[in-house]
């Protein structure tokens, strides 16, 4: 059997990612069953190793794409360059992935500020993939051993959502996310789809019953084909306890439904899947950690989360 | 030194409520601290009781409003006539804490579409109460020994929050907020303040700036008052571990920001409090439980809990 190769790209240079990566190359485990290479320069993956104190990596282990001076910028900042380089490292992974190359593409995380300073006209890596690889349908999961979220909309601001949900676009959600917990979990998905507003609507009482109007109709369409789906829930006891254990995942409409119960119960444990691709991606579930970028002391666990994910989903 | 009494609401008289009350008033450590007396129908209280095989209660303890018929409808289902009787038992509690008759009320809890049918023009206590008192601001927080929240609009849907939140009306919440948990907390307490959008907006790249418009002026005259308040945080990431020790309560933009984290943290465990009132008033943090009514299983200690921060703050 082969094993997977999959591309780690190693992020906003100013940030953890280079430490991430460096730390995950090193890990023996991870190499069981897959084979990890950076996507990044390696002026600075040697020099962020140096400074550590840590061996270089080795360069076999490396793509170097070598998009930036390593001494040309400080970690922990906002730079046009660093987002120019992250996203030059994402780029070329994508495309590797689509000529089959590479089997996965794993993520660090970029800076949405340095990525827009670049002129790079996305927000984050779940639109920069859609529009690379022509996805008609595409849908950013966040899966970990105690609670997955799907999200209808993603990087909107709170105003713009009620207008974006539609019965096609929560549809989607539910097809792309029993696709991906099916090969995950095996067999047949449990789902729960969240209201929008307070108590789902408390039937019309509040919002503009949008669970009825739109929620409902997909959850129905949902069913026809043959799916496992109960809702839409309350969202503010969607999350307890009892509901968790019997789901497998939630559809909810929007990021912080999502990720505000994800982030409190996961931790830095979960990780980002983006659904509907034609290739495989993972991601880490937290930012560039600025503040303590380049000191080595960012945990790398949802990182080795992230390539472990990607390696099951590209193996199948 | 006088205990303080206790209004305790009987709530929707076919939700949980009776029991509940029924379980409090049988509850030998509250008396310690406090006078409880159940505000509801002696007759429907009886019933209860008989079916369950469980002792009537002492008639000195019950303020028997003769609401309702005990025989004349189901438990478990909407009714206009229970919530005709949940109002007036709710009413006549806040009647008597206006006249200082008992020190605080606590509330079992109601059916808003019971309430809705029974043509009460308001979606929930809180409301109610903030007419009724006349109070020029009210809030509603939510507290435990996990995590504590606070709301700048409650039962509103979701496309009217954004409109809804105003320099005044966060500045009122953090002060609000800040007077009830040095109370609780004995010490000047610290505050965190959420943001609207994803990622707090980015910096304006999600939503239409009202972390720069709304959000953070709020704090900064918080400040000046000399509050201990941060933010606007990122809503996903400011539940997390590290977050929530250093926080003695969150300021929350709308319902399920606040309450999504906080069932899913704290359960069952949550006490309601309205600020902002010239009485004491606590509530469970559940609903009517339909599902299991007078069937004797419905858990007491939210009830419990909300009694006892009641006694703790009528006492002061």
């Amino acid at each position: 059997m082969t094993l997977p190769r999959i591309a780690v790209t190693t992020g906003d240079p100013a940030g953890v990612g280079p430490e991430l990566a460096l730390r995950l190359l090193a890990n023996e485990a991870v190499r069981r069953f897959c084979v990890p290479i950076a996507y990044g320069d390696r002026g600075v993956l040697n020099l962020v190793a140096d400074r550590l104190g840590w061996p270089r990596p080795d360069p076999n282990d490396i793509h170097d794409l070598n998009a930036i001076d390593a001494t040309s910028f400080e970690p922990g900042r906002v730079n046009a360059a660093c987002g120019a380089a992250a996203y030059r490292y994402f780029t070329a992974a994508i495309d590797d992935a689509l000529a089959g190359r590479v089997q996965a593409v794993s993520t660090c995380p970029i800076n949405k500020e340095s990525l827009h300073a670049a002129g790079v006209p996305f927000p984050g890596h779940t639109e920069i993939l859609a529009a690379r690889t022509n996805a008609e349908r595409s849908c950013m999961m966040l899966t970990s051993s105690v609670i997955t979220c799907s999200l209808v909309t993603v990087h909107v601001g709170y105003r713009e959502v009620a207008a974006l949900l539609s019965i096609e676009g929560i549809l989607d959600t539910i097809e792309l996310t029993a696709a991906a917990m099916e090969r995950i979990r095996g067999r047949k998905p449990r789902l729960a789809v969240c209201g929008l507003n307070p108590h789902a609507g408390e039937h019309g009482l509040f919002g503009d019953r949008e669970e009825e109007r739109i929620i409902e109709p997909a959850i129905a369409a949902a069913r026809v084909k043959g799916f496992d789906v109960v809702g839409p829930l309350p969202p503010d006891t969607a999350f307890l306890p009892k509901l968790r254990e019997a789901t497998d995942a939630y559809i909810c409409m929007y990021h912080d439904q999502g990720l505000i119960p994800l982030k409190a119960l996961a931790f830095d444990e979960a990780v980002n899947v983006t659904l509907g691709l034609p290739i495989v991606r993972t991601s880490v579930d937290h930012g560039t950690a600025f503040d303590i970028a380049w000191t080595g002391v960012a945990d790398a666990s949802s990182l080795v989360h992230a390539v472990t994910l990607a390696a099951k989903l590209a193996a199948r």
